[in-house]
């Protein structure tokens, strides 16, 4: 039997307890299963005072996270308490510093510092690991790093924020609008304290440029993600998809193609009975295609106490095995720069246009959607209550580029009321 | 750097050369991320003449695969030749003897003698890794040995055998008869030499074991497990299943009780629109429910050259990276004997009684279920052209030994043309 495998803990909100509640629980379980006893050095968190529902009176208390991933009586510093900077990045740069192994869920942290925190890992020869802070449960990073490891990845995709894709599925089984399921998520504490993280689609995008890394070799590259978040999404939308057998998914999509790499993370209709269609509430999904496998699709929870917990614990137990390998899959220092590249292939694409209700309008849209060679598969029309005339349309396909040209070019002629709405028909 | 990791591989069929075409397409890769070369030393099979579509020439050839197993220059034996014992357990045997690494696919021999094998590779102190073995691309055996470590499993489910699948979703999109589409699968080489092994359930029950084994820790135990094939199933039962919104599968459980291991493999009805209903052809699915994680959905190609090598080289790259666990999660020698026990819990049933054609046989058969406690939810009868009267049935939920005897007793009574046909409702 090793000698014991000490934690220090800091961050005490919903994945802390969890990951406190499983070695508390499942001492004998963890100990058959590693071959040595996981134990609790020390915690810290803002407050220490707050009853969080688990007995903390064996554990050291830290009220600077610093000193405690520092501290001798640990070997594994496990970050949970989230941003991209301050705390977070000061603690966990001086665990590494320390040659203390760090687990964090913090992908916006991962998302910005991530090479830089790789490369010092690797340097002190310390394991970084961060499964959860991916999809949640699910455990995307450890098959994309390791049982797929004799694959070249050629695509990854996913649902990967569950907030997003709670709002999306109850705006259509209820027939809610937007601000209304947005008030209502906000109200059950779904979302960020900053929402926009949620519904901007950065909180995923951090996530997906974290799986291009492992899966392309690739430096994590954030700035040049395309994002673009659920705002925009009406009920209208959302009905005329699933009119048509689609739904509205908030999907990454992460691609190497010759012309570089390819990461978007924005609304798309999706075929409603495909694994990706049927995905509901804060349940997460992501896809990995790869040359020898094929395609997998990987689903679970992607948040919460347990599952976030969950996906730490895994972490803990590799280190706590012995296992090491690079952060990102190859060593960072080996992690080449990508080119941004722009979404390759032609779709078929949604635009929905709310047209002033003056005479032309109409005109003036479809010959701009002509000029820039756009063709229309299907149009339908509807004049709602407020005098504006909405126009829903699904082209041929045609690549992103036009489409997006397309939609700026009506939006230049004044006929709109209000911003057209372009989503991507992906064919999953 | 480290010295390269030297493989000797028996069997070139189809997995054996899936694995050697990632060797030879992917040498870059397969170093950037393991950190050091992955050579071929030697190959084995029966004919050393046969053209495999891949270049040998550069590997040593072994008749004899004990003779390879054991060769100076082999760091891991890889064995993919398959069957139950004679050369892939005395290869393998001899292998582990040696102090060589072991990657296997061969599920039917580790079914049988995992225990031992996994004993055997412990005390030597090398790896027996066998993630292809189970669910071919899908990263199962690590996602449950590993990434949820820190879960207490609660349930194993899944669809592993992509033949059945086959032939079943392919009775319901073509109404084909079950003969017909058997004969079909054969023609298309889908089926095992011995076709029992997959339609009856057995192949797919040898996963099942080798993962109720590391979710529970306990021995593998196939013997125990419950089997029925799909063999007795008719178009009518899909047909009146699909009428009723489910979908029949070949759906292994595994869950341990208060009462012991149940491990059962069989058809049984699932929700069309679930994502086991939802799964079409060779496509293989595997739940996992851990007290931590909820519930985990892993879907991907079962079988076939590519997949499966993804799964066999995971394992190589695994070794090469120098990750070295207990075969089963916790030593071997800890893995306890579980008792086996029936399924428990209540659920709906659905049976399918051929009752001759003379009077009074329905009057038997109803008061045979009634005597039996079973009441009845729904039924509806058919006469079928031979001068069989079909009745359809589904039962108020009542226990799986409770169905059987109900069944027992109305083939007992004489009246029925064919054995019943008795199918679990699982609610997934
Ligand atoms: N929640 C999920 O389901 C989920 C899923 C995946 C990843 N994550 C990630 O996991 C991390 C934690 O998320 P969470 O949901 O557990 O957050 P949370 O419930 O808001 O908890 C954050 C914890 O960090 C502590 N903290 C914040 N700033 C601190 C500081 N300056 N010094 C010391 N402690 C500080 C807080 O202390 P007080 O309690 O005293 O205020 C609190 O205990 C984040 O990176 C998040 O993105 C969360
Ligand atoms: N095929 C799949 O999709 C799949 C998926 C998961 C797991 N598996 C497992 O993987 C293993 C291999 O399957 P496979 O489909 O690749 O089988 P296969 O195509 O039938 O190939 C078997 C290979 O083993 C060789 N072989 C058989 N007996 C031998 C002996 N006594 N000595 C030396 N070589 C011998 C054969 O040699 P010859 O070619 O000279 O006859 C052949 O090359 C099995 O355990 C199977 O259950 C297969």
């Amino acid at each position: 039997m090793s000698h014991p495998l000490r934690l220090g803990i800091a961050g005490l909100g919903t994945v802390g307890v969890g990951v406190i509640k499983i070695v508390m629980q499942h001492g004998d379980m963890l100990r058959a299963r590693s071959g040595r006893d996981i134990t609790i050095s020390a915690v810290s968190a803002r407050s220490k005072s707050k009853d969080r529902g688990v007995d903390l009176s064996n554990f050291d208390w830290e009220d600077d996270p610093v000193a405690l991933a520092t501290r001798d009586d640990v070997d594994v510093y496990v970050e949970l308490m989230g941003g991209e900077d301050g705390p977070a990045l000061a603690s966990v740069k001086a665990a590494l510093n320390a040659g203390k192994h760090v687990v964090t869920a913090n992908k916006a942290m991962l998302a910005i510092h991530g090479q830089e925190l790789a490369e010092l890992a690797e340097f002190k020869g310390v394991n970084l690991r961060f499964e959860a802070a991916v999809a949640g449960g699910i455990p995307i990073i450890k098959s994309l790093t390791e049982s797929l490891a004799g694959n070249k990845i050629t695509r990854v995709m996913g649902v990967m924020n569950g907030t997003c894709n709670y709002i999306l599925t109850r705006m259509e089984t209820a027939g809610l609008p937007y601000d209304e399921v947005f008030e209502e998520a906000n109200q059950l504490g779904y979302l960020e304290a900053d929402p926009n993280l949620d519904v901007g689609g950065i909180d995923a995008a951090h996530k997906l440029v974290l799986l291009s890394s492992i899966a392309y070799g690739t430096q994590v590259d954030f700035a040049s993600a395309q994002l673009q978040g659920i705002q925009r999404i009406s009920i209208v939308d959302i009905k005329h998809a699933a009119e048509m057998g689609y739904r509205i998914k908030l999907l990454g999509v992460s691609q190497m193609t010759d012309a570089g790499l390819i990461q978007t993370m924005r609304p798309c209709l999706v075929p409603a009975l495909s694994p990706l269609g049927l995905l509901e509430g804060g349940t997460n999904m992501v896809i990995v295609e790869g040359d020898s496998v094929g395609q997998i699709v990987l689903r679970g929870a992607g948040a919460g106490e347990g599952p976030t917990a969950s996906a730490v614990f895994g972490d803990v137990m590799d280190i706590a095995r012995g296992i090491n390998i690079p952060v990102f899959g190859i060593p960072a220092a080996q992690l080449t720069k990508s080119t941004p590249a722009d979404s390759s292939g032609e779709s078929a694409y949604y635009m929905r246009l709310n047209l002033k209700d003056k005479a032309g309008a109409m005109a003036s849209a479809s010959s701009a959607l002509a000029d820039a060679g756009i063709s229309i598969d299907k149009m339908t029309q509807h004049s709602s209550d407020d005098n504006v005339a909405r126009v829903l349309i699904v082209t041929h396909p045609t690549t992103g580029e036009t489409a997006s040209k397309a939609a700026q070019a009506i939006e230049n002629t004044g006929v709109l009321e209000l911003p057209p709405v372009v989503l991507k028909i992906e064919t999953v």
